[in-house]
Order: C-alpha cells, then sequence, then structure tokens
C-alpha cells in the first residue's frame, strides 16, 4: 500500500531474470511440487486482475494464495468499468476509468498486484508495446506480475523450465518450439516466452515454423542472446524434418502472422493451406516430450493420440503453474 | 492433486449413496444447523466450477466452505475458455479447451471438485447421459460433486432430505412432487432427484403431473425401486385431488416435456392450456409444507398466499443447502 | 442467520448515524490507515452481491473482510437468476427470483449482507424510492450495508469524511459540490450522499451545478437540516466564480438532471452546451483539494492536470474506502 513508483518490481518478463534466480525459483517449484511446505505470510494480500478469459492461472493464483496464507483480492475485466490506457485522451466514448486510477487504487489495497491483460486490438507495434502492462507497472505503486499480456507470460515460462526439469531433460537437449495451426490468430505472448525461456535453459532451440510465421525480430535476438550467453544456440527454420530430428520436446503453439495482424480475412486465407501442421505422434519419434500451455485444441494443434499419449507433459506444465507461482510469490514477497 | 483416475468417487447422485449413509449426512446436517461445530480441513482445497448461474448453491458452498476452513477455487463458465465435451472431435469451432484437460488439470489443483454444469441444447437423450458432468467425473483424477448437471442435483436432495427430518415429516408420510407450470421448459435434474430421494427416504411418492409430463422411465423405474426396496410407494397420476389428498408434503416443480424437447414453439403450445398449474392455499389444506428448491416464480409456479404462508418450508430448505454440503464435504475429506 | 425481520439495521444512508458516531468510525478509519491493528471476527460471515460493476468496492470490501477475519460470500448479478422486486407480480417475464425469497435466502448463510443494486430503468420517483436496495433491507433478516443504491453511497460518504480528517480540512470550510459534464446521465447516489455528508460535518456546502441539474428537493432539505443542526450552511448556486471563492475542497461529480430522466435524447441535448463543466486548475486555485468518487472521465470530468497535480486527493478517498469500511464492519459486528 505504497504510493505511486515507476515501474516498481514484479515479473513482467523472465528474461529480466538472471538464469540462476530463474534457476532457484524452479528448484522450489519442484521442492513445492514434492511436498515442501510453502511459507506463510500473514497479513499479505495479493489482487488478481483479470481483463481475458483464465482456467488455469486464475485457478493456480487462487490456490498458490491460500497456501501461502494471504489475502486474496479478485476482479474481473467485465466486473468493472471499461478501462483506459491511453494517455492525454478525452474520455468522452466507452471507456470510464484511466489506469491512472485503476492501478493505483488496487495498489492501495494490496501487497502485490497480478494482472492478465493480453491487449485488445490495435496494430502489431502497439500489443508490442504491450501498453495495459505497461500501464499498471507504471502506475500500481506495488510490484505488478504479469498473468499474461500481449507480448510476454513469464509465469508460464517459470513453470515450463521447472517441467523440463522436473522430466530431466537437459540443458543442452534439443528444445523445437513448433508454429500449429489454428482457426484464429493468436497472441505471440507465449511463443515469445518460450523462445527465451529455452534460450536462458542453455538449450538447442529451434524455432519451426512455415514461412511468414516467424516471431518479431526483436524476440528473435534476444533469443539468440540469451541462447549465446548461457551455452546454447537458436535456429530459426521451416523444415520439419530437420527441425524435429532428435529433440527432446517438441513445444506446441499458434500465434498470428505479423503481416496480416488484424485484417482476418487475409490471416484465415494466408493459413489456409497449413492445417497439416498438427503434432501428430510421427513428429515426436520415441523419445521427445510433448509441451503445450494449454488450453490446446485437439486434433487441430495436436491430435488426440499425442495428447493421450505417453510422451505428453502438458498437465505437468499445468501443475507447475501451482508450484511455479508460489515459488514466486514467496520470492517476491520474502 | 492426484493423476486421472476414471470415475473418482465424489457424489453425483444420492441414490448412489445407501439410504443409512444419506441419514448419517442428513443427521449431521441437522446437528450443524443447530450449532455443532464443523470439522477443520486445513491444506484442502475445493475448487467451484460454475458453468450455469447460482445463487444458493454458489453462496453455500463458499460458506461451508469457509467454515470447513478449506482453501477455495472458484471459476465460471463465462470466465474461462468455451469447453468440449465429445470424443475425437476435431475443434476447429467455438470451443477453446477439451474437458480431458480441463478436468484433470483443475483435478491438479484441488483435492475436491465441484461443478454445476446443465449443459446446453442437446436432445433429451443427450442430456440424459449427462455428457460434461460425466467428462468431469472420469478425467478430474479428484472426486467430483455433482452441484446440478443435465440428470441430477444430489446436493439439493440431501437438503431437502435434512429439511424433511428438521419438519419431523414421517418416513411413511405422502410426499407429492407435482409439476407446475412455467413459461419456459427447464431441465429434469430437481424433479429427478426429488422423486427418487422421497422414495429413498421411503415415502408414500406421487408424482403429479399433466399427461405428457412424466419424468423419464428409467427415472420412473429407479424411484420405483427405491420405494419398494425401503418400505414405500410410488403412484404416478394426473389427478390432482386424488394426489393432494393427504398430502404431508408438496413439492412443486416445473420441467419440459420429453416429447417436445428441443423444440420451444411446440412445446410453449403444448403448456398453454397449463397455467393453472399454479400451487395455492387450496392444494396444501391444513397441514401439507410446501417445497421447492428456488428460484420459483411467483404467482407462476406458486402464489404469494402459499410463499409467504406459514406452511412453506421452501427457506429452511435453502438454509440445509449450507448444512448439507458442510456435512458431505466434512464426509468426503475425511 | 436469522428468520426474516423487517429492516434490520445495517448501513443504508450515513445521515441516518449521529454525527458523533461517523466521527468515531472516521477516527477508526484513520488510526487502520495509519497501522493499527483490525479486530478478528472467526466465524462471522460477510455477504458481497454485486448488481452493477464495481471496482474500488468490490476490491476494499474483499480486502477488509480478509483484514477481519471473516468469511466472504460473493456473487454477482450476472452469475444469478434475474431479480425481481416488485410485489404482487406473475413473474412470467423474464425475472426468475424474487427478492423475497434471494434476499432471505443470503441472510440465511451470513451475518451481515453487502450490496450493491442502482436499480436500471425506472422513473425518477422509482430510483428515489430505491425499490431493490430496500428489499433487501426489508426480507435479508441480518443488517444490509448499502455499497451504492440509486439513491446513496454511504460508504464512499464515510471515506471522504475520513479523507477530510486526513488533509485536516477544518468543519467550518467551504466544500463545493459541483456538477460536471459527463456523456451520460448517471445516478445520484453519490451526490446525494456527498451533500448530506459535508452538511453533517458542519461544512459550508455549496452545491454549484447549472440551472435544471439541482439534486432532489427532499435531498436538499435534508442536507439543509443537517447542515442547521450542525453549525454549518447550504447554499445552491449557478454561479461558479462566488461558488470556489475560497473553497477548500472541491467535489467534481455528474448526474442526471430530473426533468429528463429516462430520456436520453432530450438530456443529451440539454447538456450538450455544458461541456466546459470540466475542472481544471484554475477552479482549485492556489489550496482547494479536488475530490472525485472515481472512476473518473479524464479530460471531460476533470483535467489531467487537476488529476496528476497536487492538489488532488482522490487516490487517498480511495484508500479510504478500506479503512472506512473496515471499521463499519467492526462497528456492526461488535
Amino acid at each position: 500500500m505504497s504510493t505511486t513508483t515507476p515501474l516498481a518490481p514484479g515479473l513482467d518478463h523472465l528474461g529480466n531474470l538472471p538464469a540462476a534466480e530463474i534457476q532457484r525459483l524452479a528448484d522450489r517449484a519442484n521442492a513445492l511440487r514434492t511436498g515442501a511446505a510453502p511459507q506463510r505470510f500473514a497479513g499479505k494480500a495479493l489482487g488478481l486482475f483479470f481483463l481475458n478469459p483464465s482456467l488455469r492461472t486464475s485457478a493456480s493464483f487462487q490456490r498458490a494464495a491460500a497456501r501461502l496464507g494471504l489475502e486474496l483480492v479478485q476482479l474481473r475485466g467485465d466486473g468493472v468499468w471499461g478501462l483506459e490506457h491511453q494517455d492525454g485522451v478525452v474520455m468522452d466514448g466507452t471507456t470510464a476509468e484511466h489506469l491512472r486510477e485503476a492501478a493505483p487504487v488496487l495498489g492501495r489495497y494490496v501487497d502485490l498486484l497480478a494482472v492478465r491483460a493480453f491487449h485488445g486490438a490495435g496494430s502489431f507495434e502497439e500489443c508490442r508495446q504491450d501498453p495495459i502492462m505497461q500501464g499498471f507497472r507504471r502506475w500500481a505503486g506495488v510490484p505488478v506480475i504479469n498473468m499474461e499480456s500481449a507480448r510476454w507470460h513469464p509465469c508460464q515460462a517459470l513453470a515450463d523450465w521447472a517441467t523440463l526439469d522436473q522430466h530431466a531433460i537437459p540443458k543442452r537437449a534439443k528444445f523445437v518450439l513448433s508454429w500449429a495451426w489454428h482457426p484464429k490468430p493468436l497472441p505471440h505472448a507465449v511463443p515469445n516466452s518460450t523462445l527465451c525461456m529455452a534460450a536462458q535453459r542453455g538449450m538447442d532451440v529451434v524455432l519451426l515454423c512455415p514461412p511468414g510465421l516467424e516471431l518479431h525480430d526483436e524476440v528473435l535476438a534476444e533469443a539468440e542472446q540469451l541462447a549465446t550467453t548461457h551455452g546454447g544456440s537458436l535456429t530459426v527454420t521451416h523444415d520439419r524434418e530437420e527441425a524435429l530430428h532428435g529433440a527432446a520436446a517438441v513445444y506446441a503453439k499458434s500465434w498470428g502472422s505479423q503481416q496480416h495482424w488484424g485484417d482476418l480475412e487475409s490471416e484465415t486465407a494466408f493459413r489456409a493451406a497449413l492445417r497439416d501442421w498438427c503434432v501428430t505422434p510421427a513428429w515426436l519419434g520415441d523419445s521427445a516430450r510433448f509441451m503445450h500451455c494449454l488450453p490446446i485444441r485437439r486434433n487441430v494443434v495436436a491430435s488426440d493420440a499425442v495428447l493421450d499419449g505417453p510422451q505428453s507433459i502438458v498437465l505437468d506444465q499445468a501443475e507447475h503453474r501451482l508450484h511455479a507461482q508460489t515459488a514466486l510469490l514467496e520470492s517476491l514477497l520474502s
């Protein structure tokens, strides 16, 4: 309950943390998973604010807060007044409250604020600037946890790191992030965070996608640098066979193309020929683990046989949301 | 937080429990009502997932969880991604997540999952098969409590049993479940559960309805068998006078006809002549108690005089939702 | 969890409390703000029922309940069946449950019920009678806290009183409540409560508005009487310069005109010429504090320069919602 401070700490992008700190959080997540007792923070409060739908993130943060003895304040975007994030705007339209008020008000009520805000419409460049999440971070006056913005999904990435450890996937193993077909163009937050996470873990990271579906240059550059720094590598390829050969983990995810951003008709036409980008057991071979952040469209992003087969670890990833976020909250509140 | 187990226990249909166990739960509910202290379950978590609206069920489960010291994880259907329940489907339509993922993920976060899912559109046969609730039960990996499905509403039935005890209505008394008019065709969950509950309690059960509004044969057969086993009887009649004569309790409820299921126009025409199926004080005579699960449409299902009169026990039924569910949670967690 | 009692106590209108009691609550709010420990009420439960959107009220009541160790039951209007409040109605339309059931049922589950219900459509006279809030108060059987109705917003007024104390604004200072332009006609709850609060505090209260935007005669009469009783004064004026001269606090708020109530087209035309009713730094001079209940439309109700300037205390008002409601709950539960 402090006053407004520009960019109070918290967690916006996993890559902003040192790898050793991430490893410490992942280790703690695995300790919590196997029975370690969480710390207790009597009298501290966590706010959860969802401006977009959520199943895993909402449920796992609620449980994490309860395990830590935190007081909980929950809000949903459709239960509050329409929020504005642009500076200097004359608010005579549909939005009724500016983040410049909403964020610091919530910051007066809680010690830590977690926000999901993908951002709705807007150019790719606007999404990349992540104005809603950055508004919360700038104006809340308390640390803000990004529960998925237009740009990053650090809690998913932390859980995925811990899941890779749980399954003893080595640091130098081959990690393939593959685009998959989906009826709608989706945000880049998960693939951005996944790519950087695997690179920072020091893996041999392969981004596999059809031409035109590469991630943003800035993300590729950051992943490249993280890989170099941590002893791994980054390869971008459209060649499925080459990419999948020898993979220890195949992480599927769909996302929209930068070129067709905001133009649903052109995007739909562009991806019409790409429906075979659906992960089947053949993609995995005998040993690659299958990963996805969920929710996943069955027989669209991956086949039933993949999801119901022994190589899928998607439920472990989801379970680690609870443990990773418990570890994160412990760390931020300690 | 175990792995997925087919059909983990929990409570789907009150009739699946032995009568002695139901009586023990009802006794405990009445003890809690009159001041007994609930048990405490530190570190255990209950998930509440509402895919349909709720006032009583949501409020009473929240309070029951708090009284028991449970950690609570709450989700609403309109706050999560659209759920799929059909097997083998290619999910390129509107649903974004399959129960095969959603259910076990929630099962990783909580020890016990309570779900309300009436199911939406669909044939009578599909409703009868209750695919959403059965999907949760099959895939959650933890015990699932049915908070009302397309087919059953066991928590209401348990509360009603305890309310009958509270008002000292004898086991062999006459219990009339009467259809009532309503502008919309409603699901069969409450009448199905009510009929079986009264039969299992050993009462002389009368199902009173206009021709064409009988409950499903399978439910009638189960109620018949429960009545026989527990020393009661089951009668189906369209004769209001005969049915109401000597009744100790009149339980009103509206539901849709099987014949017109899914055809709103034909259903509306069919029931247009049935508006006098509205319970008035004359239906009750001097001594019958009036029961209903709520919400109730005043002067449609029952008149103001009935609801505001001394023979109505609908608020006691509603209060017993809290006590009965507290008893049920104690039992499932012990 | 008592039976239905007509008009159980609670808080509907701050003016119903003696000024000394309000001062005691405001003092307690400031003590809590500066670190006093809240009382703990183990085993007691608070229900929060929002029939309209909320950010501050919902978040601050959730946190207040947690600080007091209260068990919490939360419902939203869009998660329950449509509620009816009119007596004697034949409910064959869109509403599915009457307050005569909904209110006492919730009263069986909690010790204290807090409700937000602005009321939707309806004549000015109907809004003034506040039928939904009065229905809850009449039928809940437990004390009801008004979290904003069509007529009053007592928790805001209590927080504002405590904020005036926090900023050492003297009792006999000049307090200006000014109408402001807004694209939509808004309810009168906040201005009604603000005017009466300042009058009861004994301030020199000025209601500043364009002609035709006066508050209701009954509210003016009550404020006049409160001012007289408590050593202050009430002036209604359309003269901005006169009103603002020497003001210690300028409280901006928009509201609809009684004359055009319910006629959006005529209201919009009426207020088209009033867009310069937007508070700028010039309104405040060197020393007046700027107040608003939030949410506020920037550059519509007040300019960025006002809200981001040093004379704005809107965030302190919002923070005091938490402390004032904590003090109120303590008082009602003790």
